[in-house]
């Protein structure tokens, strides 16, 4: 801060006494001391990205733990992609406003040589990014997925069950809850249209919620087909996306903004009423179905859609499960266009987080990459920001999760930190995470370090340690004390 | 393929038929079919970055799980970053030929509001560069962690001992072993200047090699005060830097390449005599630190670093540790110009690639970031893909590395495949990974599925063990069957 008073005032003197003929002079001098400025001020985060110290990245590998046991009990396994993709993989994947969204690299080198001075000149920004970039971040898991089995169509044997953990970036306006940078865990099964995968996304999802010790949750459930056999029913095919887009929201901004949203874009009053009153139908699943049979009739598309949420309800059942947790949501729309099947949204009830995980079946995902054949994939994606949110409103983070060492050795004078050493190797060579405080202060420092990183013990040895070997082995939750020769220790360490 | 012929054919059409007049029409006809071509052929990857499979994924798992389980023993804690930084962080760290090979990220919205036409017209990539991008992808995880202590001082309790494990980008022209995107796995101590902390990098490098079953290396160490103190010796203290690159490619290019580089940059041959006597003693380290000694007599800076050199081989034997392994070095320079105490590089023998880690001691990284206190620090860096290179190639990788169910439930019919649901079911409340085949197709197609996945055991149900309940476990590596019942199965299976 003392730096920035001294250019404010360096600013001043120039903006005020600099005779305006050396104009370039003063912009140059003020250049340099914004830059000064800039190199001596403390350093920032880029905007909507955070750092995880270890108190929260304990936490966070808990939930990833989680996810990842219940991936890999299911038979889905790792895989990792690179967090660059070439643009042309990446655009028109997410609709214009997801392209809005990417993050784009510079191309390394003399980015401008592809540029006509015509070009650069237009500053058209959509024509010039296109040319000085060919690169972007990874906006999702699924189309790099996707990209991922057309490259290695050959080598993969079907169905492909995979899981992937990684962040992902989007050039988002931050606000709470919401990052550039944020991880999704998705695991996808490709090659196989069965229902089972979607049962199993059920059930993964409920057994991941157990190992959290999250119980009250909704797992909502609609069709693709259903809502295009509503869309047909209420006379608005050619204008179905705009329909699912307005119908997404209805969970946010409630029915008069929808409606107003759906007449802005041409759906007369009477389609709408239509519309409403099918949303509005509550009660069972079961009597949800049979509302919706009755109205469908003759509506192929929409019938089909009713058969696959039954057979999905059949097939849970077939697992000895319950639908405990399943509800099936009528409005439930998912904004993402590629899905062509069953969706899924899982929120957390009692909280006022948004959903924490999403997904759905696709059917056309990788004949974007020029793929003839269809592949049909199914997959569920978990927000690991958003569940951290929940977890920690709800209190429920298992208390050790921080990974930290068991002991620390502490000593009193130089000769006891260099007899610790010895003590040190052995605690390691038993497997035991240790460490010893390696200055010479004061002893009450060593132990405040111990209790700041959570360290279980101390270990502290003085010059009658050193000569008896009996170490005096110091609980620093409990605050009990004994004396124990380090064969004894590692014996009690070892067991718990 | 085929696209590209047509397109071929359309692009000859247009270029010999469409008259000159309509050139306007002409390009973008091209410009489309180009696009078109773009997206009919199969996606690539970026230049330099690679999609991670299961297999692979296996395997660099078990090198990071073991670095993990070693850092987590010797007390570090873990700490994660955001893959974007404010290119003020990043620039002027590396040197020249670093800040050249940062990947810029384009600034969203209208890059170009802030650049006036005159810049824009100049094409001076680096001015507008500048100004079109404000952060850049982690070039390592060293200064990224610098900015993080400087940025949580008050509520970091030192020594902070953190470990971090997570890619970072350079715009290198991609070869054999080099990518664009690739892991670092760093241990760092900030916050003391003991030099415990370097002799526990030697135990944690010793650990990790035993761990990934390589026996034969070398952990070469020097340091940059010894360095220094020759640079004094053959009077070349104001070209030090220059020297110190030229020094560490002694190992690549050879000593005539380094006289022959060292000769361009204005040092003259006497000097250079000087230097070459030195640097080809032989002999232990014990006869290399007398040797030297008896060079720096006066030379209090070169002494400095002989003391350290010793003091670190007295600390291992303080640990009851040998110094096998280690080697001291006097050409090892380390080309970061970051380091100020011991630097450490390690090479596989035997394996014609690179170091495979390096790290060294710092004093002044946070003061870069307007730090007004020195914090020392000292720490390691493992190059993952190297060591996956050096594993491949020494054939080490244990086998059982892959993530795999271990049993697929398989079925000769519809009836089967339900019936298997509940197998399933219990099969995964015993906590044994598990799946069904989703399809009913034909059970050679499902036993295939298994083989290629490496599951451990296939269950198949036909209508005579529907019957009797008595399922035909497979062992698909022996071959061996055996009828049990699924509570049979399941403890055969938990006792491993």
């Amino acid at each position: 801060m003392e730096c920035l008073k001294f250019l404010a005032i360096i600013e001043k003197v120039i903006l005020f006494h600099v005779p305006k003929r050396c104009e370039s002079l003063k912009l140059g001098t003020l250049n340099f001391a914004a830059n000064f400025a800039a190199r001596m001020e403390k350093p920032t985060l880029p905007k909507g990205t955070r750092d995880f110290g270890p108190a929260t990245m304990a936490k966070r590998s808990f939930i990833l733990q989680n996810i990842r046991s219940v991936f890999q009990k299911y038979g889905f396994q790792p895989l990792e992609t690179p967090a660059m993709e070439n643009l042309s993989t990446l655009t028109g994947k997410y609709g214009d406003e997801g392209d809005q969204l990417l993050f784009k690299i510079l191309n390394s080198g003399d980015f401008l040589k592809t540029l006509d001075d015509q070009t650069l000149a237009s500053r058209d920004t959509r024509k010039i990014g296109g040319q000085v970039s060919e690169k972007g971040l990874r906006y999702d898991l699924t189309v790099p997925f996707a990209r991922f089995v057309v490259m290695n169509r050959n080598e993969i044997s079907f169905p492909f069950k995979r899981y992937q953990i990684q962040p992902v970036w989007r050039a988002d306006r931050p606000q709470k809850g919401r990052y550039r940078e944020f991880y999704q865990c998705d695991a996808d099964v490709v090659g196989t249209d069965s229902l089972i995968c979607e049962t199993e996304i059920i059930l993964m999802i409920r057994e991941v919620f157990s190992k959290l010790g999250i119980s009250d949750f909704t797992i909502k459930v609609n069709h693709r087909s259903i809502l295009g056999g509503i869309a047909e029913l209420i006379g608005a095919i050619e204008n179905e996306a705009a329909l699912f887009v307005a119908m997404d929201k209805l969970d946010k901004i409630g029915p008069e903004k929808v409606r107003e949203e759906l007449v802005a874009r041409g759906f007369d009053n009477s389609r709408l009423d239509a519309l409403f009153s099918i949303l509005s139908v509550k009660g069972s699943t079961i009597n949800k179905l049979a509302f919706l049979a009755a109205q469908f009739n003759t509506n192929d598309r929409g019938k089909k859609g009713l058969r696959d949420i039954q057979e999905l309800l059949n097939l849970l059942a077939r697992f000895g499960a319950s639908d405990k947790n399943v509800e099936f949501d009528i409005a439930l729309a998912r904004g993402l266009s590629y899905y062509t099947g069953c969706i899924f949204e899982v929120k957390v009830n009692g909280v006022n987080i948004g959903s924490v995980g999403g997904g759905g079946r696709y059917d056309n995902l990788t004949t974007a990459f020029g793929d003839k054949e269809n592949l049909s994939g199914v997959g569920f994606s978990f927000g690991v920001d958003r569940l951290y949110d929940v977890l920690e409103e709800l209190e429920v983070f298992p208390k050790e999760t921080l990974v930290s060492s068991t002991v620390l050795i502490c000593h009193l004078d130089s000769a006891c930190l260099s007899y610790g050493l010895g003590v040190l190797a052995k605690l390691r060579a038993s497997g035991i995470a240790s460490e010893i405080y390696p200055d010479n202060v004061k002893i009450k420092k060593q132990l405040d370090y111990a209790n700041k990183k959570q360290v279980a013990f101390a270990l502290v040895i003085g010059s009658e340690e050193m000569q008896s070997h009996n170490l005096a082995l110091k609980n620093l939750t409990t605050g009990t004390q004994e004396q124990l020769t380090i064969e004894q220790i590692i014996t009690r360490l070892q067991q718990g």
